[in-house]
């Protein structure tokens, strides 16, 4: 039901195959989802997307499970149930509990109401808000 | 250039007076912001929204910093100009860094890619990412 | 600051202008928005799309005003600066009260906050809501 | 499929339970559908967000047909498969018949047309359009 | 599983039928896919979308390929499935190649992050892109 | 009025304004706009970032106007304000003209009818379209 293949190890290319071992072993798991199968009939392209997720969401000056629920956020809101689903997977392997989680959701509907008002509204921004 | 009227505090009834009240009260501030000035044209909406966003915003299983980037992100995907500069200032105000503002920014963009690249190969999602 | 001429009358082609007359008897007014005027640089589609809005937006199983705050919905979540203010206008003029607008608001925001939650969690559709 | 619990009486909260209640009693139909089950996990969000449903989407100024079709476009262009599907249900629950959702949905599309001109062509707002 | 009918050549009306009829002897085959079928409820609006389709979906100043990528990228993020489906169909029929296609997906995944940086910083417009 | 610091050449860190030289040189211009100024306060993101454009909006299999054409499609449903600006501006620098302009907004406007039509309908796919 996708629009592209999803390729097995087998299908994949060497270059495709090496991103494949390095999702596995970054990982510690044998399982390599969807999403990079997918994106694996662009080699290059493969490679920089696996090269720029590893950097972007590791540890840091914010922590990982912070980084997954902005993630997840931005998932939610671009309406991707690809997404939505494998980063509330990946919230939960990173510790997320129930109360995080009743938590998260209730600040994803308080925004989505708000942004909803504020641009009904068209309201200015206030001379207090602008920094640059 | 709002589509309502914001109302001063001498232009809001004695029910959105109160509301305005309770903001500076929390936030130990003089400052009410528009967003609340915009509903005060119906003050039991204003009371209903206002008493939720201190239920949801405060501390709890997550941290209000958490909370305010996890706003924050979905403000951004909404497109709603008011919410991103009022909560990328609020953010800043519970403490974020410059570097948390680079890795969050980072985060909402490969977010944003792997969003539209799930979307556009309709990837199926793996069993393993199915809870419930 | 748009990225396409307004043309005005005089420089609108003799197509366009037929059309500028024909929005101004239809809505017994001089004034032709800009809407149309930005339009008018395709004066095939110009034609289209008033002839289309005029056959839609009139009376018929639904009235016209629930139209508009129909019309207006879709402008708020498309977040379109313009059309939320000139179709916030034309409710006005159709004879929105401000009671029906704060009602509205509120349905604004329920909604998305509603539509937010269900998709952040995925919910299945229940058997009961599916009709075909 | 969901990424939640969906609540069965049982595994309900006696606080989530007294919910049910009230939904099976304001709707005077057995039937609590997914929607509240998977709010369930938080009782205390899902009595808040319960109150409030039935607060703003009733009688008003707005008639409660109105207010199902203006939720039917916010969940529409949130493209939330959920709420489209209930929301389509009660609009046709509440009265809505064939030729008025015929026109509904030209209104939506005459109107994501239109935004997306607007958005292309960055039409600015004519000064008669803004009002405050 | 739609919200509407989906309508088979016996039970559309005549008018509705001739559109079928045109849709096959101008695409060459018998099939007529669910858009239309769903459509046919309402045929005035069906038989304005169609003949709009045509006109603008034709060759003309750009390519019908580059066309069907244009809409195909607008329907991915409406994140609409149907249309994200067809449409890819629709531009493999027109000669899309799998080197295309991997190009196409880098171009919407490359917009979709710098869309979200551009808003999550809320930069403003260098003078130089301004022409109106 | 960004939320971020816009760095001139002498605020920007030597990593930084290499980033800046390589746009200069690579686009023949002295220009610099402010997507890369914005971007120049995370030096290693920004690099990412023009290496990956720079790769992805080159010739290939689809020819760079094609591109830029998929890119402002990708910004006007995004509603970025700054990159629809922008990328109309490349657009026309690298070849649009008035009519292909024109034919791209008619493209534009008739996918997010179709879309929002699909959606709002819940249209399934037809199985002629799944091909994996």
């Amino acid at each position: 039901m996708a629009t592209t293949k999803l390729l097995s190890d087998e299908a994949a290319s060497p270059a495709a195959r090496a991103v494949f071992d390095d999702i596995r072993k970054t990982r510690k798991t044998d399982f390599v989802n969807n999403a990079w199968r997918a994106q694996a009939n662009d080699p290059v392209a493969l490679a920089r997307t696996w090269e720029k997720a590893k950097a972007v969401m590791g540890p840091g000056a914010l922590d990982p499970l912070t980084k997954e629920l902005i993630y997840l956020a931005v998932s939610i809101m671009n309406k991707c149930e690809y997404c939505i689903h494998s980063h509330t997977y990946f919230a939960r392997a990173k510790g997320m509990t129930e109360a995080q989680h009743n938590e998260f959701l209730q600040v994803i509907g308080l925004a989505a109401e708000g942004n909803a008002l504020m641009t009904a509204m068209q309201v200015p921004v206030d001379e207090q808000f602008k920094v640059e």
